[in-house]
């Protein structure tokens, strides 16, 4: 039943490229790195902008749209910014194409040139702050909230579906404030807001910490993080806000009057997460018989599957099905019916499972004569006949049951993959053997890092925000260190 | 009470773009001929998404995503497409910058030069069709019902915020079926649909017909369209929808087996809406002190503006004041309280009538004693003072008095503003005197169409769908016409 879906444990690589393509998600296009997000991966990711975006406007954000195009000249005026993207853009440098002398099609029009190049936004921290500064003008102004849900483009060598392509769907928030307090302030606020929607809705425990000085934003003071375990023990940063401190606004020379009427520089933040969060929701539940959704995230929460042998029956068995996703539908219960004749009930199931549709009901002509239903939980592969009353009650708890037990799950496996090692050898070992977060002394060193990545290919994840403080010794140098720090290889 | 606006009777133009500005709905930006979207504007493109977006799941699609780029040799499959493209296409040739060596920030690095350029998408045909060959095989994977949301660029030489802009918002629906009927169908019905929204949520009359030949969607077969009419009697295009024939399906060469076992390629339909239509919202309802939205489409459909002057009548009037917005929010309606200190009743006043709020309550101390409150209609400028009692029901009828009027008042103004002529000098005098759409008979060429177009500015806004059928003869020709067609100078 399981689709020709590779198996995990064999190469869970493989298994996750197939299961997004199998599953309907995504699929490459004619562009190389750039993916095309299927109609039932659309669903998914819009499930999670509405959520998302409900989440920014109930902490007082408002969206805009800002332009895709930036001048090539912006992104150098903050130096760390166009050190970190200007090896990654694609470049407008033409506005026409003109028919081909040959006959062979179109080709660029030289007379077509742009007098400054344009690139596509990477990100739009540059384009945003050039506008600022004609919107703040006095500390009346700020604070200054806004979101842009948008494309964005970095020209990667190596792509995968969801995890890394060239162009990725993401939301940007680009904040503006009075004080560093208060920007350093909502910098927290937004990792919150991805920690509550990652654990309350992708089911997805996350480890909230800040990024070391050689793996943050480029262009930020520091870089706050939320970081997530696959099940093949590699971490996938799931969310990044940032604070930025001074930077963009004196790049762009972003100044307001405060109460006192003096003039200072605007400080700010800008958070943002992507697409890549539906690689992490795959990796995180899913299973060999394909994906496993969140109740809250499915698009379809309950699927009807009838089982009849004529047509007599179907329409029994239809007409029971009607009742029951009436009742659904009342309780805000998303379900579909799947009456299809030109396809047998195994052939569903299977489909259903692949989609990672959380419920199952099966309903056949026994079930008529029984008043019962068969429940199938797509987390636990297990199956229950129940009585048709108080069906959509028992339905409704059974769907909170299943977005408990999949985070549970998924802490358990996470906690139990957090290991704390005292010596480089013994971190060797477990990065070996068992993966996962690596819980060690590190001495705060860019060299230090550098040689543990080049050696074992491990990144510091995040100084955690929550991690207690513990006198230790780095496990390469020996030095003091007051904290332990999350080690992983990464997505 | 204007805040500075121009008047619309002293120079139509002027007045829309500082409307669009000082309304807080969109700037131009550093990028030449790109709009920011502000967040007041944004707040009404979001309704008019959502609204918009419910009518196509209710029709049974469903929304994708496809890349921002297009190889540009995808562009030359269909000639009439690269025909129409090609000439305002955004071309990325490059996907690296590098320092320059004179320190002097980064240029385009020569090595990194894309082996086929990429453009930016104008509208996404090609790559969606390049798709659809290897989606489609049989007539049980018809018909396929796909919309996306995206930006698009078509290179502009002279730009007007919403209304031409390169960089603009859309969503473009992409269907293919297995009968030309059933995609001439889909073509209609998704007019219906934008009717539908223009009408009943915009309150914008629209004409809708077909385009001619020369005015037809590069790649399309017939090109359905709906026209509504602006307050200086230049017509405005507000939506299209291409039934495409095979022409796509040849291009990409996409066929399917019918129920036959026969081959044979599919029938395609694309549809669409933009930002466009904020310019059309504008356009056709505001006044003189500023935009008048309609309430299916204002963020904030009720303001609350309390008159005090000391902290103990402000504190009594937000209570009463609370009480008014709980029971609007639990019909549904969209209410905020301006309660800010900082600011006088008058500039609130003048604020919310600049920003189109619908309907506004001033609450004053001497309300409180009687019991009342005043509220002031924006659509007509009118005040009354009614009881606070069924205050909610009184405002919720008010509102959709408002939508209504607001609807009558257009099309009446449309309807006053369509003139049949019957001479090419009733047609000039009356583009000239009174503008509007003119009805008159056209002997169905292209020559005559372009004459009339050179000479007058005025084109063929659309054959119209519901046209009584006349025997006439062509103002320019004198060839006979069985049906007249709607012309108008537009946007």
């Amino acid at each position: 039943m399981s689709k020709g879906l590779p198996k995990m444990e064999d190469d869970y690589s493989s298994w996750y490229n197939e299961l997004v393509k199998k599953a309907d998600l995504a699929e490459n296009s004619a562009v190389r790195g750039c993916m095309i997000v299927k109609p039932y991966g659309f669903s998914i990711w819009e499930k999670m902008q509405s959520a998302i975006d409900k989440m920014f406007k109930e902490t007082g954000h408002t969206n805009a749209y800002f332009p895709l195009f930036i001048p090539k000249s912006f992104l150098s005026k903050e130096a760390d910014h166009v050190e970190g993207f200007a090896k990654e853009c694609a470049v407008v440098t033409h506005y026409r194409l003109k028919n081909d002398e040959n006959g062979q099609g179109v080709v660029v029009d030289p007379e077509a040139r742009l007098e400054e190049e344009l690139i596509v936004r990477p990100t739009s921290e540059t384009v945003i702050w050039s506008t600022y500064k004609n919107w703040i003008q006095s500390y009346r102004d700020l604070p200054l909230l806004i979101n842009q849900w948008a494309n964005v483009v970095r020209w990667e060598m190596r792509t995968r579906l969801f995890l890394r392509t060239t162009e990725f769907l993401w939301q940007e928030g680009h904040t503006a404030h009075a004080t560093e307090q208060e920007a350093i302030e909502e910098a927290s606020k937004m990792l919150e807001v991805y920690t509550d929607f990652a654990e309350n809705f992708m089911a997805v425990p996350v480890i909230k910490g800040v990024k070391t000085e050689s793996e943050r934003f480029a262009g930020a003071v520091d870089t706050y993080c939320i970081e997530a375990l696959m099940q093949d023990g590699k971490a996938l940063q799931a969310g990044t806000s940032h604070f930025l401190g001074q930077n963009f606004a004196k790049a762009f020379d972003v100044k307001f009057s405060n109460k006192d009427g003096a003039l200072d520089y605007v400080w700010g933040t800008s958070w943002g997460v992507t697409t890549r969060l539906m690689g992490a929701l795959i990796m995180v539940h899913s299973d060999n018989n394909g994906l496993v959704l969140p109740p809250k995230l499915a698009p379809d929460q309950v699927v009807i599957v009838p089982i009849f042998k004529n047509d007599d029956q179907l329409k029994a068995l239809s007409e029971k099905a009607g009742q029951i996703m009436e009742k659904l539908r009342d309780r805000g219960i998303t379900v579909k019916l799947d009456d299809r004749t030109t396809h047998k009930p195994g052939w569903k199931f299977a489909e259903y499972e692949l989609k990672g549709v959380p419920l199952r009901i099966a309903l056949g002509p026994r079930d008529l004569e029984n008043n019962t239903v068969e429940l199938a939980r797509r987390d636990t592969l297990t199956k229950e006949v129940v009585p048709m009353d108080g069906i959509d009650e028992h339905i409704q708890n059974l769907l909170e049951d299943i977005q408990n037990n999949l985070f549970e799950k998924a802490r358990t496996y996470r906690d139990q993959h957090i290991t704390r090692v005292e010596t480089y050898q013994d971190f060797k070992d477990t990065l070996e053997e068992k993966g996962g977060f690596i819980l060690a002394h590190w001495d705060g060193t860019a060299e230090t890092e550098q040689k543990i990545k080049e050696e074992t290919k491990a990144t510091i994840r995040c100084i955690p925000l929550d991690g207690e403080m513990e006198s230790g010794k780095c496990i390469i140098s020996g030095k003091p260190s007051k904290q332990r720090v999350y080690f992983a290889k990464a997505y």
